[in-house]
């Protein structure tokens, strides 16, 4: 439990995933780091850098629950100094004669930077996962609803109609571009970091480069190649990419929140029984998950955009954008998880009311097949004239208008017969066509893509 | 100890104080909450809506000591509901007859709007307090350095000399703006929330007004008069001070990392014997302190403008901004907080390197009055003349110049004795005269001031 | 014309007013700097430090029509100097007695920043005139609607009712915080520039100060004591009420948008009879302008977080924020006073459909009172235990409820004669009363303040 | 020349290129939409919905140069409708026949979705070429450089050595990462937009789909699959490239303006005969091209970062979202172009210090090869009794050590010949290999992908 409300035992849930905390949390990080320690010494050992039982010692020793994390705490604040605290404890657990060749020729950036990239193996392949389900639930809502009717609104005004499933694919194709990226981005962001002092391994020298090698070899990384302490467009990809992941969940999350208001009623977030929406009034069924969605999206676009800011790093290394990812790295990856956790919930579980869609879109009358009526009116006196003339009989200054038809046929513009005519092609155009493009292309993706991020 | 490395036990001090710690944590919050319960429940009770025996007990029992956290929290999930955790755990402990009276007619952002402006109240004072010690220092060194001379630099560029007096003072004249803004705020910001449902106190009507009233009363907070619960100007408002109070903190920060450069070598952050500043270069002396400030106004401005985005909140309660504001309001607060400590401590023992100054502007001859110069020989054949004249005596195409004079003289543009008058005049102008403007006025505001926040 | 949309012939009109068009359009721009550089002739005359002469000269001939501005443009590419194309086309039609008195001792910074506070005085007189319509307006329907019934909506819910009155009351006491806040600013932000190269007048020693405060005064600014060339506080300050201003209008067009969707109908903006809003949907009326205004304020909020990022400045000029302030701060201005236009318009013309606010709260029966039914009970059984009975009676999962009462009659919780009982007292509580104390104290103030900014 | 800064005759070529305002000026603009509008007539044709004839006069005469551009203005104004003024000057230089026959069945976001998919496709060529050219700049430099000793700097402090082509490889390196982003995405993004007034074609049906493919063919775009209206990842992550793309370019520009600094002088960014750096301090010499870097990254940072709130859109079309682009997308590709040529300007033309270079390293004496004197020393004493004496000998509290390596001697830790042993390694370690890494598969890149964005 620490000072923020987000780690709060009351609402930690709301802003973290027990899946990610168990990666971030202390004890997790500071293995993490641990584990690089010991594939350094054991990288090291293997080129004849260091004595190979040192190497097995730092391998045994290195582990959180063995150490004195109030003597990191301490050594820490007294050093200033990021590792020193962590090595101090772990030098304590160890045996005399390994301890001088811990961290031996590393910096603080070494180990957090190859931390950040095991950190975006994890988180990657639990967006991976999730954006996968995600996609699954919106496959299926996208064909169960291929042609159910509903308005399709812009600007927040019902317009011509759409079909449920339409919607649902949309969503789901944007969800399929984010796996693309993520496919894309992996073997950028998956590399190790050795630098040493000022990334060119001079401690290590001649060894430095098959060191770096080996290290990376050790945890499963790339090789960088060259150094990136100061180049930081892996983390701000990564963040950026993730900040886009939570923009297409808040997306559906306001659209449940919009659709689920009684005045509408078309889609409803999922709610257990022993859910209290409001103590005050008691009848309400808030959409918290879906608005809970566009609250992290919030969050995380603020916190992806220090990790752009963090990219204008000066010299061999720069604390002002590094330190700035330290907090706003894991609040992007533990905000992330949670809105994939919210959403899935969300889509899973989605009520869609087919009868209220039905209603409403019979509300507005044959006003919501305009579009179609127009398109039969434009064939035989031209679209302008008939978007002129249709302006002029459904123009809001005018009397309300139930039928459309009758108003055309009033205003001589066209006979019932054209107007049946027309209105037989259907209103939803190319709706059902489009989704079943969306699933095809997916269901080809997903079948030759494994279940693991690639 | 949570998910957050910010939070951790090893790095807490670099992201938060532990007086704000003690004001966000969750006992504290919880325990603010409790208090406001405590206040509705002892206002109610003057106003004979609930029995003054039920408010005393529940003033004696709203103590997060005697609480179970863990039913809380497990209520909290149980319900989705933010507040019903709280109260349930709260009624536990409460005599059967009291249990009834807890909360009634609140919701949950009476509660937690009001312990905002309670947060505001205890952080604007920390603010204020430390903001003023701040300015103390500043304009300390603006005295004493009032005459120090030392180059001015534009564009990274020496320039013209000025004197670090000068500088501190421009740091302080910023400072005290602040402190200016912060005391018009405060009316603002201090006042409580108590609207029920819809913010139209309905529940408790015809009392609802003088409720409201008492319950402000009881925390000593001001009534805003009107519901705020989605006008959240107050908070944005609050937020982007602090995010500026920090960009003048990173701005210092920024001058003394630029300066202690050993190539430069005029200022130098105080450090403490047992620092480390690297392991791998052991020689080095990093200005680690005046880095964090840039990473925390980073990070201050991030979630600072999540803040103004949560103005645009709809209808009568928008949970998507002010939800947001949990995570990111108390964000600005901690890293704050810290940025002030961490910049008292940069001004308050910074190192100023009279000698460096006086090399490094020697360094560039008489190069560095060329302004004077300048100022001399326009007087003599015109401005723009001479600043052609000049231009090409000095444009980098030539030769290196260390002496202006000379190649005036060499030029035909003017005697020695010329230059010799126009150099007699400080060419740090009314640098000094500015010192004395920036203290006296801040020494006067401060006389006129109390110590605490006015 | 230029490459932006924003000022296209086609768009500009949503993207700037005339009136700021007037006042940042290049001539006016160039008019401006050239009225500084008047002043400072003018200035420098009366203390004797260019023949009046020349002064006199300089203020009939610096007027932007008589200069050639493509030689400005060619200039200032040629030499990479931000000032120099204008000087030189000045010079061209100066009589050559003038020509070095332009500009003596200035830098860029000097004619940018003045005009930077010029231009505050003009932004903020034109926010301070249309704020204080846009209150009178929403004073006006405030206690048009005093007693207006309609639901009140929390999480996009309709909850229990509210009164229209009471919504625009909100907005309004909202409005009239940027008006005191305006207010505060003024003396800050108002004040010239005068530094020289690098802010301690060494060029015009040893009357540099009286030089500021005369070129301040015949310009009608403040002396700011001190150069202000990289404390950027002021103009980070004065962008970031802008962005909360528009945050403002957003908020408001954000409902109006909500309200205005034909299935709650409660709201509607006004429109024109020639305004065209779907050509393929004819019936459509779209809310553009109430959409705009959210757009606007995307934009405000993210060109006024650069002007606070630019408060980092480092030493005594720092071209990277200052330079950045050049394009963000007109944005930021052109952009509010659009906003201020459309959600002028807005609120003058709003249409408030009282029918259609009746009809959707009695739509939902007496659960929309249900607050005051929970009152009612809780006096009777207690607040938790009423709260929990009419969770039971009136949650989503039993069967539609139309009549709270005849629920809470059946289940033996109450009689019909304590419904009524309950339900006597206006379940829009203090509403009412709050519209009179924010229409009071706003009424109040207005009267006590100038039209004009003060 | 409009109201923008960015846009004056005097400024416009800091803030836009001629290239890319040919692009997107208000004619260049208009005209593409004209073409988007032709390609529509023409794939109707093909399609048999529009009379071939029509097609072919809407072809004809949609030419810019013969609209009247006053009448698009006043159209637009009039109704309010953001493509009617431009439908109506086109028709109005139309055959009569063919008037009917433009923008059948479209709506506006047709018509400007598909332009930005042509301006992706135009803007992305121009950054492919530009990286292009930068990268080769910087792998000559990388080359040049390979072995350039240079003090290494951590935290604005010199630290051990590097290579100036180690620094130079680490921003082409960085570089190729943008260029393989730009190659993966283009699919993603040049694809064409046609939904009709909802998205679903209905319109066109049956034809809607057959048309959206003809049209994507003529225009040269892939087809979507599914309409995008609302879907505006793509929009985003191209954004969201070009501000890391200008990362890039800033951090590269703020390498320069730091060693640039004539305490430091080891870079210098290009400059002509003719350019003033200063008026008041003719000597100077100012990084102004690099600072700009720094000030277009933050613009195009804030800008894009509207990109991704814009994917939060909600429905089948959200005007809040899609008109923030209108401003955000062009500017973030204007100012992109404007930072590529300076930044190209930069490489191409930057002047090393080599000199310098050498100075500043001999300057810290031994000390700056502490890291290999480290690496040393822990062969014969363990790494942290190594790293602890160093500490001692060279700590800033201990007298000023020009030579460690006389230190280490007089301390007894080392002999002289020991020290010499260790030295002999060059300090600047595997800097010049992980250079030759860099060239090696960015030549192998270069060699296999074409000039042309593939």
């Amino acid at each position: 439990m620490g000072t923020r409300l987000t780690d709060s035992r009351q609402y930690a849930h709301l802003w973290g995933t027990a899946e990610l905390a168990s990666l971030f949390e202390e004890p997790a990080r500071l293995q993490a780091w641990l584990d690089v320690l010991a594939a350094l010494a054991s990288a090291q050992a293997r080129l004849g850098m260091v004595p190979a039982g040192a190497a097995a010692e730092i391998a045994t020793h290195a582990r959180v629950d063995a150490l004195d994390l109030d003597l990191v705490a301490e050594q820490t604040r007294l050093t200033s100094h990021s590792m020193l605290g962590l090595i101090r404890a772990l030098q304590q657990v160890l045996p005399e004669a390994a301890r001088e060749h811990v961290y031996a020729g590393a910096t603080v950036q070494d180990v957090t930077d190859t931390w950040f990239a095991l950190a975006m193996r994890e988180v990657g392949a639990l967006v991976w996962r999730d954006l996968r389900a995600i996609e699954e639930s919106l496959l299926g809502l996208a064909v169960s609803h291929r042609d159910t009717v509903m308005a399709g609104r812009t600007h927040g005004q019902p317009g011509a109609p759409i079909t449920f499933g339409f919607k649902a694919a949309s969503w789901a194709d944007e969800v399929r571009r984010h796996l693309d990226r993520l496919r894309e981005g992996r073997p950028r962001w998956l590399v190790g970091q050795l630098g040493g002092a000022v990334g060119v391994l001079g401690f290590f020298e001649p060894q430095g480069l098959a060191l770096r090698a080996q290290l990376c070899a050790e945890l499963g990384l790339g090789d960088p190649g060259i150094s990136w302490l100061s180049s930081r467009d892996r983390v701000a990809e990564f963040g950026g990419l993730l900040s886009m992941v939570c923009g297409t969940l808040a997306r559906i999350g306001t659209e449940v929140f919009e659709l689920q208001r009684p005045e509408i009623g078309e889609l409803r977030e999922p709610t257990t029984p022993e859910a209290v929406s409001s103590i005050t009034m008691p009848h309400k069924r808030n959409p918290e998950g879906s608005e809970h969605l566009d609250t992290l999206a919030r969050l995380v676009r603020a916190n992806a955009a220090v990790l752009v800011e963090g990219m204008v790093a000066v010299h061999e290394r720069d604390g002002r954008g590094w330190k700035a990812e330290w907090s706003a790295f894991p609040e992007v990856c533990l905000l992330t998880g949670v809105a994939l956790e919210v959403g899935g919930r969300l889509v899973s579980g989605l009520e869609v009311d087919v009868e209220a869609m039905r209603v409403n879109v019979e509300r507005h009358g044959d006003r919501i097949a305009s579009e179609r009526l127009l398109a039969g009116l434009a064939g035989k006196v031209g679209k302008h004239t008939a978007q002129q003339l249709m302006h002029e009989v459904l123009s809001p200054g005018t009397t309300e208008v139930a039928h459309v038809v009758d108003a055309l046929v009033a205003a001589g513009a066209a006979t019932e017969q054209d107007c049946r005519h027309w209105l037989a092609v259907p209103a939803t155009g190319a709706a059902g066509a489009m989704v079943d493009t969306v699933v095809s292309r997916a269901r080809a993706a997903r079948a030759a893509e494994p279940d693991t991020w690639p």
